[in-house]
């Protein structure tokens, strides 16, 4: 079984073509922790608080997995293309990112 | 062994002692998940942005674990000191806010 | 407002009433990961492992959850009908167990 | 940039190399379940039973988290060296279960 030969798009990432989107999610999730301040400053209830704080961490959460899910799909795979050693590089930092996003 | 009658503060929260402070947490974060969105505007690695989003969840998450022990030492102590039963339906609350912040 | 005296039986646990049923779940789980061990003995693939255990961590959590609601609806609104004094150090000594739980 | 023929061997897994290690990880797991469950059996203290649930639920996200980065490196690479629309698939089943680890 012979590979074609791939020309990788070594300077966009993974993410690039999601920019906006991304973009958008992370001025949301600004805007979100904004308003856990102002709950605070507002005194609301403590558990009012810890659920909306929750809820962002998953946002943040979310966006990460996205971003993880872009960077294998583009720059793992075409490190991988180019060469084994280089895929075995990239999946060893990707393998690091990802414990520190499950012991988040 | 009797139990000193105590007139807890209903009016405050367990947080509000340390409203500065974690207002002052609460402004750190925004402001560092609006430094994730310039690393995206900025084309960053992948990996860098997925380092920084696990950074800003685990800030967050503390913040949600200190505002959870001010509450449990505010709120549930002076409920249960009230009486089992508000001790009671206060845990309940708490246990439902800690099971939030387990699973995010 | 006077309070009743109340008490506490400190010779029991929380989880005590609940002790069987807590019982058999650990017995479930331990047989959860027996069954991921002879998944690797049969050389499953590898996403089929993950997936099972990530369902036997969160049955594991989730005994860890119902284990900590029982303790705070025990022993730390005892210790705080007891006294502020007890019932403060209660709940610094369950919020570190929750942070722990939060953070595995 | 040509890559070079790669037969990848389907037919074991990423974790088949370390198949050994793996097991008496899980065999050490399942007897921390089974410690667990004899403290419970003894009435050990809550906190104490909590702080070996999240020992145990570390060392089992971890045995995870290796399994993953053994499938990174081995099925996703392979899929991908194959031909990219094989790699991106894998990528989608690897960002599922590693969307399932952040969660659990």
């Amino acid at each position: 079984m012979t590979e074609q030969t791939v020309e990788p798009d070594t300077s966009a990432h993974g993410y690039t073509p999601e920019k906006e989107a991304y973009l958008k999610r992370l001025r949301r999730v600004e805007g979100q922790v904004r308003g856990i301040a102002r709950m605070v400053e507002n005194d609301t209830y403590c558990i009012d608080v810890l659920t909306q704080i929750s809820a962002v961490t998953k946002a943040l959460q979310a966006v990460g997995l996205g971003l993880l899910e872009d960077h294998l799909g583009h720059c793992v795979v075409d490190a991988a293309r180019r060469s084994p050693e280089e895929g075995a590089a990239k999946v060893e930092e990707a393998s690091a990112a990802i414990a520190r996003l499950v012991r988040s």
